[in-house]
């Protein structure tokens, strides 16, 4: 190794941006191995969800608003989260709303961030030394790094068995999903590991959490098309630990194969719900109500850009904005809050993955109904809005690029305020963007209006990979 | 579409069997539609599991030395899958047992296997006109082709909603496992859809009864090169249909992604086993009996046999004996009945997938023991005795190839006896190999000794994909 170390303070945003960014375009070159301090209690922003404020965190379950079961350990997200938040919080408007004991937030709006500081500890190294960049040997190995993931579940045998045990809480159903996500087509090769990590473990929770529950454990099928590094094993664990830490939930097993072809990781998440509580996609009915969690489009515009940077100047986007919109594709955030709040108050909901009309015409189809959404009442972000404000035609992205990963709700109008009040009390926002319809002229249908009631011509309605 | 259809008797083996022969290599020319009616109520053999006597079979979980729970649909396996029943037959020796009601039996046994008559409609197609080839179009295709395969799960919502919904029986624990088998590693692209669903369930179902469990149901996700064609699809149904009926488990989700690479199949399945009770993997002692179910080393020789079949004529195999062995390569066979007694009487158990020393290493080191193996106690099949007899150095293939789905038991000495009689009972033949020894020189050691108790010098122990 010719790697050399240094300790480096960076006081303030700009420096820690600065050192984001040679991390994410150099990540041989700069490793961030963070210790994170903020000054102040701010407020996380526009339906984000980190809590900035560790030496006031209690990692109780009990603090108002708390996103977290486990709020002491998702106060220490990455450098990049908090980058994140930030450029999030910015990027919002509205009101801020603080927690009960003064230290979260989490409604859209324009709020006061803090001067968010920084003491982290780089690690440079001279280029074509990429840090502990040798590759993996042995099954074995790769257990060892994943092990410690599962380290507040005593049913996964710290992985050293062939199966998990997990003891079912009295009184509540399970509920149960498999999502895979693959290099090429849910992320790009050259991604953060963590943000692969996270992202795959974040689209199975966001669909535990639209059907109103709470996750346990997971299990985890790796494809590799060649041994991966320590390096980038590490990193990937690090994105999963973040997003357990999060999501509140654990590894409980896994298992590993090398074969040619795309890096994939297929997640079979496991929630609780209480007993015959599970919220579902079929029980909507016409003059229902629809809602969406928080905004919609950040991701599909985050893939442009991710995909073509050059697009940000197209739509006269600050960087940081354009940051924000990539963050969003990279680290979608399961709206935890919202579950009880679904259960208690919607008639049926589902996570927003593959477009909002092509989501809602599955809910319309599985239902027997129809809907009309009002285009100008999707929510949109700072960013997205202004977005498309400079290049109207990014609606058809935001209406059907998908990736979003909000909820999508229909609830029965005697129960829209109440809804309204407890998703504001659980600190996540919720916009009314459309209505169910009987089914005219058949099930499953919607139609799109502009802000003259106009239809809108769709091209497409969303992701389908066939 | 230029296909013709005829309806055809066929009668005794000799001719089903060349039907078979032309469905396995002519897929597009000859797929069998079977009715199969079997004239004597005929044993199934060498730990075999299927159940040849339709007529006979009353679907009833009490039926003595049942291995399935819903015996009236095992009834009907394909046509391969009764050929392949009655190959096993002819490959066995040893004693025959019949099941109470005399329609079942279960143990390695030379049983007169009765003569299977089978009338089937075959549709054949000229060249080049595949039957029903015209690929998926859309996800919700799939989805409507394996939605009945939830049939007997109300909680899988028919696949059209977003999450499954599992109501955990009280007092039992869920033992979790997740294990994908892909194109390339696991099967040959030109296996039969078929053996490659059955395979994917097989796998998954392996692991929890080796822990004691008793499969659910089951999450699967799958990964398309391209579209798949209705045929080929419908095909896979069937396989997980039969699979399903024989090991007691249902789909309750799954996700369908499109994206390069080998077609893989990404299943996690869950299981139940009375709370506390799971068979542990770290749980041996020196002094421990070592015991293995079935016979060990088929599916490596029939792997072998798979990629080149000119091997069987090296090994003076029969044509019989030789498809036997790649029967038992296709379709895994999970031996359910052995769940109960692993609870009652195994110190630790596991499924054996990656080689008998690769795994029993594994074992060994998770319980920080060692262990001694005769290979002359390995138990063979009679094809692949006859194998080895010709070819010795198959015998680290026996000892390492993998893919036998068998399961391994530490037993207590104390235990042995009552071990080996619940296993007759059970219809499961069991063969102690070995013991486990204090850990020297270090945990996780496996030596195997020739029937001089000399050392064997493998230049392997088993599969490790990294």
């Amino acid at each position: 190794m010719r790697s050399t170390t240094h300790e480096r303070d960076y006081s303030g945003r700009g420096c820690a941006r600065n050192a984001l960014d040679l991390a994410r375009r150099r990540p041989d070159r700069l490793r961030v191995e963070h210790r994170c301090r903020v000054d102040r209690p701010a407020a996380v922003v526009a339906g984000g969800s980190f809590c900035t404020s560790p030496s006031r965190c209690t990692g109780s379950k009990s603090v108002a608003n708390c996103h977290f079961r486990n709020c002491r350990r998702a106060c220490l997200p990455d450098l990049a989260c908090l980058l994140g938040a930030a450029h999030n919080c910015r990027a919002a408007n509205g009101r801020h709303r603080q927690g009960r004991r003064g230290h979260h937030g989490g409604s859209r709006g324009h709020a006061d961030c803090g001067v968010l500081r920084h003491k982290f500890r780089s690690v440079t190294h001279p280029p074509g030394s990429p840090p502990t960049s040798s590759p993996i040997t042995g099954e074995a190995a790769i257990i060892d790094i994943l092990a410690p993931l599962t380290a507040r579940f005593p049913g996964a045998f710290a992985l050293k068995d062939d199966c998990a045990a997990l003891v079912p809480t009295p009184g509540y159903d399970l509920v149960l999903k498999t999502d895979a996500v693959a290099e090429g087509v849910h992320f790009f090769a050259d991604d953060a590991a963590s943000d692969i990590g996270w992202k795959a473990l974040a689209v199975n929770v966001s669909d535990l959490v639209a059907k109103g529950a709470r996750p346990r454990v997971y299990l985890m099928a790796l494809a590799f098309p060649a041994p991966p590094s320590l390096h980038w094993l590490r990193d990937f664990a690090r994105g999963l630990e973040q997003a357990q830490t999060c999501f509140g939930i654990t590894l409980a097993g896994g298992d590993t194969d090398r074969r040619h072809g795309p890096l994939s990781i297929t997640i079979a998440a496991i929630g609780e719900v209480p007993a015959g509580r599970m919220v579902r996609r079929a029980a909507a009915e016409a003059g229902d109500l629809l809602y969406v969690s928080g905004t919609l489009g950040d991701a599909a515009l985050g893939l442009k850009l991710r995909s073509d940077g050059s697009q940000a100047a197209q739509w006269e986007l600050a960087p940081d904005d354009a940051l924000a919109l990539v963050r969003r594709y990279l680290r979608p955030e399961p709206r935890l809050a919202l579950a009880p709040v679904l259960r208690d108050h919607a008639r049926a909901a589902m996570d927003l993955s593959d477009g909002l009309v092509k989501d809602l015409g599955r809910m319309m189809q599985a239902s027997g109904t129809a809907a009309v959404v009002h285009a100008a009442k999707v929510p949109l972000s700072k960013p997205a809005a202004a977005a498309q404000a400079r290049t109207p035609a990014l609606l058809i992205d935001v209406l059907t690029g998908g990736d979003d990963y909000e909820v999508l709700a229909a609830v029965a109008p005697d129960r829209a305020k109440s809804f309204e009040q407890a998703a504001a009390a659980a600190g996540i926002a919720v916009a009314r963007i459309g209505e169910t319809t009987p089914r005219r002229p058949e099930a499953g249908r919607v139609v799109v209006q502009d802000h003259d009631g106009r239809q809108l011509d769709l091209v497409r309605s969303g992701w389908d990979h066939f």
